[in-house]
């Protein structure tokens, strides 16, 4: 049986070009993901994401995911931070852009690295300048849920309980040490 | 007089390659460095910078530049957070490749978002294991200054001051709110 040319599956648009080879660039202490061809270096560098737990009056803001991963998952207001935006920034426009929110910050909550997925997640307490909530083009539904009413079960990541946690333990403190991700969560590394 | 083919200069490293292009992918709602070839998506992120203000007993630990951006002045050990670390393991690693120090993270002095450099430097309080550090790679000398001797004038970047008048700010304090970077900084936009 005679070689028959196979078309390849197309490559996501995530995955580095074919040309791509992990190396230690000259002066370099890290393997980095260098082109071949033309020695452009993509220094990949842990990711941002930024969020918060926003209130009004007693009740958390909470939104549910239009999106995978975990679509229909219950969220707080949280993605990755741009260029040219601070953390806190980052954390207002992802409440606009979810959950059409005006939110002001008043707290750092939590900074947690989670090394597996290369990312750092900085949690931030806010407060809803308005109860007008609606979903933005991420979200199926937003709602604003009383303590008792947060749907545990039904939340999309760990990092929402752990900052929904953390904000319950410091809600009446105006000051406190941010706090780092869960030692014994086993997704850590 | 007929055109002679030229030799361009080399693309330096950090450059993107010339088949990339700025344009915004399909479902996106931000600007992206794409391959006009392959479809590749370049992410472009903020960057996070991790260090520490290191001290043994009264005095801190500062480190002078080997290399350029800064070469010859004074720093924090601090450097650009790599992929499988938590923020603090990037902060000791800093403090050992940078002047052989081995540390203890004990709290977050200030998280200074710089969206013109598209940087997040997180600052942390720490204490020295010995008084034995060394220079690294990068550094020429490294030393530990007491308060009144710290060289202000030959510092290298303006968030080694921050962290410094912060870390004196909080020093006999155990919990406190993080920092931010200085509005009135003109350098931040």
């Amino acid at each position: 049986m005679s070689e028959t040319p196979q078309s390849k599956p197309p490559r996501p648009a995530w995955a580095p070009p074919e040309n791509f080879r992990r190396r230690v660039p000259d002066g370099d202490t890290h393997e980095r993901l260098v082109c071949d061809d033309c020695g452009f270096i993509n220094y990949e560098n842990p990711k941002i994401v930024v969020g918060a737990v926003c209130l009004w009056e007693d009740r958390i803001l909470l939104a549910r995911r239009a999106i995978n991963p975990r679509k229909g998952y219950w969220t707080l207001p949280a993605g990755f931070m741009e260029l040219r935006e601070t953390t806190e920034e980052g954390a207002a426009r992802e409440a606009w852009e979810e959950a059409c929110a005006r939110i002001e910050i008043d707290a750092l909550l939590g900074v947690y690295s989670v090394p597996r997925i290369g990312q750092v997640q900085m949690m931030y307490r806010a407060k809803l300048v308005s109860p007008d909530v609606a979903p933005g083009p991420e979200s199926l539904e937003v709602a604003l849920f009383a303590w008792d009413e947060i749907p545990w079960k039904e939340l999309a990541f760990p990092s929402v309980t752990w900052a929904l946690n953390h904000w319950r333990e410091t809600r009446h403190l105006p000051s406190f040490t941010p706090f780092v991700s869960p030692a014994d969560y086993p997704g850590l590394r």
